[in-house]
């Protein structure tokens, strides 16, 4: 048996409840639950945003998903997505201390899931979606964020820009080369691809090409979604046509949410001066790291923690919700998510940085503090 | 301010998570996390049964309120109750090793509620209902069950009924009488009096009297409930009418889940030989012990712990669960709770048993291991 296979029958489960009260006399008994507990019960009934006081909300969050989209396995349900959830969950308590509560919901029915997770929501300071696949995923994060009045966080789309957006600050900090000169290819135009042009373009990069298997994403193609039909829109500038490799010729950055193997040396090799390749497949990259050096690339970054650069969303993921968590705050803005980026960009000093060096290791016990401060700080 | 109150300040909520598995390496992220957590992913799809074996869904129940019938302070909303689902959560821990998931839903819509339950089936192995207003608990626990296959039990209801019928059963024998020639009468119609009752008849009692504010219920009343008239078909054999001291009058057991000071001293004057009363109204039972003593009561159980003979659900509730997810029980059967009963009741021993200690405490540490194996041996 696989060595992760046994180790999860061994644990039986990654986490457990822990009582952070004394149970071990009457007394005891009688100030934690009845007669005593009436007590936070009624000043909360008075003002309910005691709840943050007097009960773990403050410090609770959900990691829910459908199991619509889960690691590269796809749609394997719910039930089969909660080992997953389940690490998520650990993840966030060892990295920000935040208490993390995974759950699976049986539905594919954006609205019973967003009815449901939304029912839920004074049990929680925050909502961590996950491996909800596009464009549902959409569907459900801005139908949730609009009623609820605590932060909504698909982490498969933001975490992983705000990793990828840090990548490529310190990646143009050594190809001397600033956002609003910067041709960038994004190839996977589903949850992560579609949130990482967003927040690039918030950032200030104003020539992102979009691709999906069907090739560039421009306006007025046949066939596109309503989501791709608005990712044509605010990318392609010059509004080109064809395939992958029509878009990478001449690109400075070509960052992949796609599938093994889909960029080509010959597609590093027509890109501008000291190319750098965001190849995020996970386990296997568009392009293999030592094939993209070959072929020129100036900085390669993956998604495995066996090559150098790795764009890992537990860099910031646990620090967004330690940050929105410590701040009360009622929803993650786009400034938190760029301030988020620039915080782990800044965690590589300008003496280590180097091109097989451009975002910290995800033990660098530096980042998730560096990360909530800078979320703190946009609400301030 | 109360000391309950500024404990509950304090601690800032009374459970937290704890990792179960180790991530300080990238070896142990690549087990616990990606990529190694797509095998137990796999597994679980393969066959869901293994979600058992390779989640802490195996020992994990969700207590779940509406907050409709919070303690004895009534519908004070969903956010206001998750102090108690806290301590609730934190007892199953301690009590039964059971890790608990507080959570609190913001409807009042039954079928609302039992949807939302029902899509988080597979975050666990078991669903612990809380607080929730009859008639509508009834509703939703069946439908609850209907749906599910894990179990589904309404701690107010059953847990109180399991620990009475525990003290009714030690009672009687200190008595020397046997259920079939015992009258009972049980005054409050709701969650926990209509439970009561219909233990009670599944373990042998034929002569009781359910009493509400309005009177004993009996066949052919005007303006009884649905639910009301279920219980007067089902009890009151010789159809009785009137108050609740005519139906005290003659009796062998009062039990109240009522209202403070409802029970006089003349009334358990008028009860039979070796009066046994079970005061559960809390924190004020329905006759004060001492007064209930003085008029003639032979034994006196209330909800209390500063007085003889605490009926505590705490006596149950997380035997019941440790028993029900050991066996991976679909359902809390009627057995299972008589076993239960019984269990708890022979937690005192015989030489042990007198009228001012006819159950356990509920810091007795063998009760909750009796119960598991009473609810375990009812699956074999």
């Amino acid at each position: 048996m696989e060595p992760a296979l046994r180790k999860h029958y061994e644990w039986r489960g990654k986490y457990e409840l822990e009582l952070r009260v004394p149970l071990d006399t009457n007394d005891d008994l009688a100030l934690a639950y009845t007669p005593g507990v009436a007590l936070p019960c009624l000043e909360i009934h008075k003002d309910e945003s005691k709840s943050f006081d007097l009960t773990r909300r403050w410090n609770t969050v959900a990691v829910i998903t459908d199991g619509t989209a889960v690691l590269g396995l796809g749609d394997i349900g719910p039930l089969a997505s909660m080992p997953v959830m389940e690490g998520k969950a650990i993840l966030l308590k060892k990295f920000g201390d935040v208490d993390a509560i995974p759950l699976c919901l049986n539905t594919k029915d954006p609205d019973e899931f967003v009815n449901a997770v939304a029912l839920m929501e004074g049990s929680f300071g925050g909502i961590n979606l996950e491996d909800i696949s596009a464009p549902r995923c959409f569907e459900i994060e801005r139908k949730l964020q609009e009623r609820l009045s605590i932060p909504v966080f698909h982490d498969d789309q933001h975490g992983t820009a705000i990793v990828a957006l840090a990548a490529v600050n310190n990646a143009l900090r050594l190809a001397a080369k600033t956002p609003d000169e910067t041709k960038v290819v994004v190839n996977g135009a589903g949850a992560a691809g579609t949130a990482i042009i967003e927040l690039l373009i918030k950032a200030g990069f104003n020539d992102i090409t979009a691709c999906d298997i069907s090739g560039i994403l421009y306006r007025g193609k046949e066939g596109l979604s309503d989501a791709h039909i608005s990712l044509a829109e605010e990318t392609n500038p010059r509004n080109i046509k064809g395939v992958l490799a029509d878009a990478m010729c001449g690109a400075d950055i070509f960052i992949g949410v796609s599938a093994p193997g889909c960029c080509t040396a010959e597609m590093v090799r027509s890109m501008s001066t000291r190319p750098i390749v965001l190849a995020l497949a996970n386990p296997t990259p568009e392009i293999m790291p030592d094939e993209a050096i070959r072929a020129g690339a100036f900085i390669v970054g993956t998604g495995r923690s066996d090559f150098p650069s790795q764009i890992n969303n537990v860099l910031a993921f646990p620090g967004v919700f330690r940050g929105v968590l410590d701040a009360r705050a009622r929803m993650i803005t786009d400034s938190m998510k760029i301030s988020a980026a620039f915080a782990i960009a800044n965690c590589v000093c300008d003496n280590e940085l180097a091109p097989d060096y451009i975002i910290p290791s995800v033990m660098n016990k530096k980042v998730t503090d560096a990360v909530a401060a800078a979320v703190r700080g946009c609400c301030e």
